[in-house]
């Protein structure tokens, strides 16, 4: 028996954790679409996925795989911050979302940030929140968000 | 022999990073004058100062205690988010910072987002970035800062 199509489609872009094999599947290749991404070797890979690790579920960064070609094409990351205000409160902080330009139109930003903010949100968060370009904005919007603040930024290098 | 007025103001207005007994000392009220920050209990306090303090040099909190008063009258935060991109680098996202109302024009917010900034960089970050109003960006600006993005966000509560 076959699945419908829109449960098939459910299973072929599951969201899940990134995993250390996902750097041979175009994980580095997929943020190169969002911003300067040098080479990163496998040692450097290793190394920070470790050291992410170690936060648990305080910093998860999820992927979309295609089961098909067996390659990345999605990917976004959330990290909880611990503060004192609103009781000792948490927030959720969005990060380096990215939908491969070949799969777009497929609603895998919005499942990528669903994900995150339903993390952020299980995790006990009061808010999660993610800085973009105006031009995303409405994207954003789609995805249940509102515009706040502005975002200010110092570059060390 | 006495210091110059300058380095004694220097003295006074030290920024260190956030101590346990500085609850007593008005921390959690000074916070309040930032945002919603209700009544923390001492034992609700020294956890998440705990689980705060478990990320070391990756999430500081640091005031400025006025030494005549023993009051706590600045304070904000800056942790360190490790990333893929930027060949594994790393981003500072300064958050809360507030300055007591009866110390403003002290320069004490530029010495928070200072001693802030100074933290990020020496942990290798290639920027800092924070969210704030349009109405600090400003202050933000005089601090070394440019508006980049815009900020969203969804709550939960």
């Amino acid at each position: 028996m076959e699945n419908t199509d829109s449960s098939s489609e459910g299973n072929k872009f599951r969201v899940r954790k990134l995993e250390l094999s996902d750097k041979s599947k175009g994980f580095i290749e997929i943020l190169r679409q969002l911003t300067v991404c040098d080479s990163v070797s496998d040692k450097e890979f290793e190394d920070r996925f470790k050291e992410i690790s170690m936060y648990g579920d305080d910093h998860v960064i999820c992927v979309i795989e295609d089961e098909t070609s067996g390659k990345i094409i999605a990917s976004g990351s959330v990290f909880i911050e611990k503060k004192f205000i609103r009781k000792c409160g948490k927030v959720g902080h969005i990060e380096d979302v990215v939908v491969d330009a070949g799969a777009r139109g497929l609603q895998l930003g919005k499942k990528i940030v669903g994900f995150l903010a339903d993390h952020a949100r299980s995790m006990g968060c009061y808010k999660v929140i993610l800085d973009c370009s105006d031009e995303n904005k409405v994207f954003y919007e789609k995805c249940g968000f509102k515009q706040k603040e502005i975002q200010m930024v110092k570059y060390f290098v």
